[in-house]
């Protein structure tokens, strides 16, 4: 139960999740966080926004990124330092988002990786772009 | 139900949300996100790390950010463009947090806006910090 | 609020409880067993399978079954020993779920009870057969 | 995201998944199931048992094993034909639970796939004892 060293992780190597937004998602958010933004849970609301339906949250969407990287690339045993994010595009309730990392520099001697971090709908659309900073678990 | 425009915010504004951070929404949060990371959901685990105890998610703290900007500064109607975030202190359960937004500059013409955006705990002590872009709605 | 002893039940007594099972309810379910199968949770991906469907987990499925017999017969008291179960049909998103229980022996000696339980669907169609072994509640 | 098939496993191979069992697994998992026993929600009908405090349902316990299966062992595209559970010991509310399963039979002609699946507390006591019965993904 324990993710990879940096010795063991390469430039350039990737890793994702994939899942299905659904309307209990984007509630449950809601709830969690106290974002009841009626463009999220108000769809007479959100009929008149240039979204024309209610959307999930950036945040949301931007949690399968803490996902793969907890889980994943590096895995458990990583430390989060930072985190960039644009929100690029509206999720819909349906979508099915894929958060995909990959690692673009590494600092061994201060442990420290940088990957490149997107989110992308079914059509392959990016909807949130950035980087994240992180520390990977000692060997 | 329209939060405010350009014109009616000002550097220096400032607006909150506080909210004490439970098992439950860290449990909801990872079932939301797919991110049941040890040191979220695994307390034998998560004793043996540096934090001790299981933490809440960095990014379900900072969703807390996203729901300031959506319901009271600048409010509904609010397009989320940019935020960084850094994670500078462990969140556990049973934690209060405080999410705080400050304007730190204005562009009128472009209609956008940066604020500051940091989260405290009960203790004072700064758990996540960054900054956002924002439009704000339309007067 | 509490249920039959093992006298006041006999052979053959049967009961059963409906639910319709819903998105929301899946990916709860996902949420607190950890199980993001994409089978469960990724649209794109579920129409490549056999079931061309997200489908609901078996487990939750099966969950109905403890509750026929923690709620109604022998209802509140009773202690679970063990459940045998086979998984015969996929249930998808909004299909009407029936788990019927039926006292198929008694061993009023141990104060055992055997019932066959099944789940089907809105179409009669057996999704989930098996047998429960319980302790009913002493008189 | 497929997992492995029949060639690829081995018997005596082993996969696991671990968490701990909050209140509000429990909460979630009676809303979802509806088994709202009092054993499970009633604190203090559950003072009164033999169990002393409220216990989570033996089927959220044992989707764990569902978890494993779906996830790890044999993973993404594996189809569950039976699972016995045998309902050992009571969990409490933070009880860390680790699934573990086992290969103890392999059918190379018929694709299937006999495994042990035990569930245990932080302390090592096993709380559900069963095997499953998977078809694991085609190569």
């Amino acid at each position: 139960m324990i993710g990879k060293s940096i010795g063991e992780i390469s430039i350039g190597e990737k890793a994702s999740f994939t899942k299905t937004i659904t309307e209990s998602d984007v509630y449950n958010f809601a709830g969690v966080t106290g974002d009841l933004n009626p463009a999220h849970v108000n769809e007479e609301y959100a009929k008149k926004t240039v979204f024309k339906k209610r959307i999930a949250h950036g945040m949301l969407v931007s949690g399968l990124i803490s996902t793969v990287l907890a889980i994943k690339l590096p895995g458990p045993g990583t430390i989060y330092l930072n985190q960039n994010l644009s929100f690029k595009a509206p999720v819909y309730f349906g979508d099915t988002i894929t958060a995909e990392v990959e690692v673009i520099e590494k600092d061994e001697d201060k442990n420290r990786l940088k990957l490149k971090t997107i989110c992308k709908n079914q059509e392959g659309k990016v909807v949130v772009d950035g980087e994240a900073l992180v520390l990977p678990p000692k060997a």
